[in-house]
């Protein structure tokens, strides 16, 4: 069966605090979604705001979808208004898409106190805008808000509301979960008394993630005949998000055997959920269903030993369906197999007598406090000393840095360093906003004549523990730093009494990987 | 209906790919997880490491539970050794607990591609294990591994296991979603059928979150008659995560019936879940269910102004009973009664007026990057600040630190700090393993003369965050600082671009803290 996939990052997705794109970005983002091939994606409002207006304005120049239909929201007409005056049903009209998609009310609750009117008028709203709409060649999509809760309020008015708007000619009734609250069994049962009564309709439904079901609300009412699903890319949205489209479709689509994305277009799922998470500036939380950085990342030693067995034994699918990677993180708990299996991954070749030597050097050094697993670069930059191939790109001499306050809030961090690259000595001086800062500076400063592409490094993260607490400061500093050229990322560590020091290996770490991978 | 919550963070969820705490955070968090009042805290697997081991020989003298039962966790005894002889075994007997849960196959596929025996084999693992386990005197629960996908494969093998496992007098069987691929419908196909079977016994479930819908399965379990219910706090564990006992629990308590903790330990929710975030350093999505910092946000015109007129049209639960806040992005917040509660907990007495500057101040501050929940001696401090009493027991003119490293590993850190107590102006010097170190060294040598017990305060944590991850090291610093002066602890935090002065700002409200509570 095909499933509709209603993609609403770009209007319901960005009510999430904290996001607020430019129509630019706008634009970018639905070129992507248009790649991952969904049915709609709703563009926005066109009658909200001047930004919003703007984005259905350059969709039209600019935008050339090759899969999916552009939609535009909108709400019912106003209360006391006729549905030709209303403004923001004008924009609907002006914006230009084939496909609108309105919200209206469907609880008794939010007539009576949200729109303190009565429920004759809040039918006429619905049904007049519908009718409306359709008189000017649009197809119509009308988003129920409330109907679940209004429905376990009181049904008669929410089913009645329903009749109304499915025989004015409605292209798609959707039934949403405006607040989140609504159960699996709840979705079950009702989803189950309604569809019935309406075999010809065409339905769908929107579910918000509040009790973390939306995904599951969303399969429920799949496997009961619903054939229009709305969601978000990474489940942006309001409070905590919508039904999020980058587990709902492989569940649909591998898990079950529903037609919604091409097995090509799903292949890239992973690429495009951080492509726009990377111009929504939120980052995608690494345990993310399918397209999070650890989704198919095993630690523990049972797991790590049973992969390298079969794939299949840990893992639910096979992750290149979702252009994800399977990882093995090396750790305390791992033996011999999951260290070659980590080797290969860094296309290193290690005979067992290497294996040895380092499981032996990992244990030694996580006693000390290193800590491998999310310190890729650094574990590579030891497989490597192990296998002899010490990086030498230059060699230290001393550094010193200092940070200093005066009265006020202005702090000043200056770093010195000297090193050797090839047979030239520099000194060279480095301003930060802190003391990491102003060291990273001074080294790429010393390292910029013999290595240019040094200055496209940039440090994007930074973590920093204390391990054995007991001791407070004068214990050991943990340090994680990552670091990004623009395309790549890779991480270090570095472990020393001395946070400063322990900045400093993991710095130094994080540019000998660079040069010894680019 | 009690539905006895299994708490795994300490075991299931530190495989998460990045969490790695100490002993002594273990036991901080095995405290708060007991605040919470779950039945049962899984504290790790004894035979695992020297470091597991260390936990639960200090949880025997420090841990105190005062509702919850702590659980150690291991396998079934190894293919082709007595039970007796298993060293993992007896150290589950040695771990002191009176709980047990050991992990076994209950998959075809797993014991004969992984475990690379047969049926009958993998039966008398799990039984001799059990019945030895018994004759210790422990109540013995079974983590019957993979046993959805194995059902799925061959039914028959899954229920041989699990009659012979109920056979041995098990005290509870766990069924266990480990790769986390099986959906709700399944769940319930497959527990209707198998649940019938044995009406008497008890059972329980176990769902890793790899297609999003563990919290979803989970409930689908208890809906059928399942009463014991594994998880994790925040959701941590191995790649996607385990089921999300801080969404669970209140999905149980607030929208259904069941009993799971009590009312009170419920509106500890987003606080215990915060601060166990902070203790491992994994921040939480805002978008977290119940917990999250936008999960009673709200953004969206139509959702604010619907706020405005009752919180029950856009709020599926009373944000309080999780101890959480409605906001509006624009406008301010409700919460001003646990506010109040909070300056009780501390001994002061807030006004309303006081009240509300106190959450504009928190606002304003977590706006630019502070978190209150594991400083409570900063927000004490700022409590007291808009009381009016504002400590004054030192004053600040400057500081300067400098670390130095020359050739070797050897490292130095030299701080000078000027303040002034009373009318003496104090310029001191301190020589400390790492910048902070020696600015604490200097600070107290300048406070000594006037309060002598300053040296009786050590430093025993330093955490450190980058807050906005974007801008790497230019973005801002928040450090945390816990204390101790032997006998009580206490935690302050600060935020600067500058991690020096973030950690400044830190001491000096640890020692404030210090002198206006002793």
């Amino acid at each position: 069966m095909k499933i509709d996939i209603f993609d609403t990052t770009l209007r319901d997705g960005f009510q999430q605090e904290g996001i607020s794109p430019s129509v630019k970005d706008k634009l970018a983002i639905a070129k992507l979604i248009d790649e991952l091939g969904v049915s709609f994606i709703e563009g926005g409002w066109p009658g909200a705001s001047p930004k919003e207006e703007e984005f259905f304005s350059k969709a039209k120049e600019e935008l050339d979808l090759k899969n999916s239909k552009l939609v535009s929201f909108g709400s019912t007409r106003k209360l006391n208004i006729a549905v030709e005056d209303d403004p923001q049903v004008k924009a609907l009209i002006d914006s230009g898409t084939d496909y609108v998609c309105i919200v209206g009310k469907s609880s008794k609750l939010h007539i009576t106190k949200a729109l303190q009117t009565d429920v004759p008028n809040a039918i006429d709203m619905a049904v007049d805008t519908i009718k409306y709409l359709k008189s000017k060649n649009k197809k119509v999509f009308f988003d129920a808000e409330h109907f679940f809760d209004g429905y376990k309020e009181d049904s008669k008015t929410s089913l009645e509301i329903l009749d109304s708007v499915i025989q004015s000619g409605v292209d798609c009734f959707i039934f949403c979960d405006t607040n989140g609250g609504t159960l699996p069994d709840e979705v079950h049962m009702i989803l189950s008394e309604v569809l019935n009564q309406y075999p010809e309709s065409k339905f769908g439904v929107h579910f918000q993630n509040d009790n973390g079901c939306a995904v599951a609300n969303s399969m429920v009412a799949v496997e009961l005949g619903v054939d229009h699903v709305q969601g978000t890319i990474n489940g942006y949205g309001e409070r905590t998000g919508n039904a999020d489209l980058c587990t709902l479709i492989p569940n649909l689509s591998l898990k079950k055997t529903y037609e919604t994305i091409s097995e090509d277009s799903l292949s890239k799922l992973t690429q495009i959920a951080n492509h726009i998470a990377e111009l929504v500036n939120v980052a995608i939380d690494s345990r993310h269903p399918y397209v999070g950085s650890s989704a198919f990342t095993h630690k523990a030693g049972l797991h790590a030993s049973g992969m390298a067995k079969d794939n299949v034994l840990y893992e639910h699918i096979d992750s290149s369906k979702v252009g994800n990677f399977t990882r093995t993180t090396v750790s305390e708990l791992a033996g011999r197999a999951s260290v070659i299996t980590k080797a290969q991954e860094f296309g290193l070749a290690l005979n067992n007598e290497e294996a040895k030597k380092l499981i032996e050097s990992v244990q030694n050094l996580e006693h000390e406090g290193f800590q491998f697993e999310a310190a890729d670069a650094s574990l590579f930059i030891l497989m490597n000393t192990i296998k002899g191939v010490v990086p030498n790109y230059f060699s230290f001499e001393s550094f010193r840095v200092f940070s200093e306050r005066r009265n006020s809030e202005n702090v000043v961090s200056e770093a010195v360093c000297k090193i050797s690259v090839k047979d030239n000595r520099y000194v060279k001086t480095g301003e930060g906003v802190g003391p990491v800062d102003a060291l990273s500076k001074a080294l790429k400063s010393a390292l910029e004549k013999d290595f240019e592409r040094i200055n496209e490094v940039k440090l994007i993260d930074y973590k920093v523990r204390i391990i054995d607490s007991s001791d407070g400061t004068e214990a050991k500093t943990r340090v994680l730093i990552e670091f990004t050229d623009g395309t790549k990322q890779w991480s270090t560590i570095g472990v020393h009494e001395n946070i400063i020091n322990a900045s400093w290996n993991a710095l130094c770490d994080g540019f000998n990987y660079y040069f010894m991978t680019s």
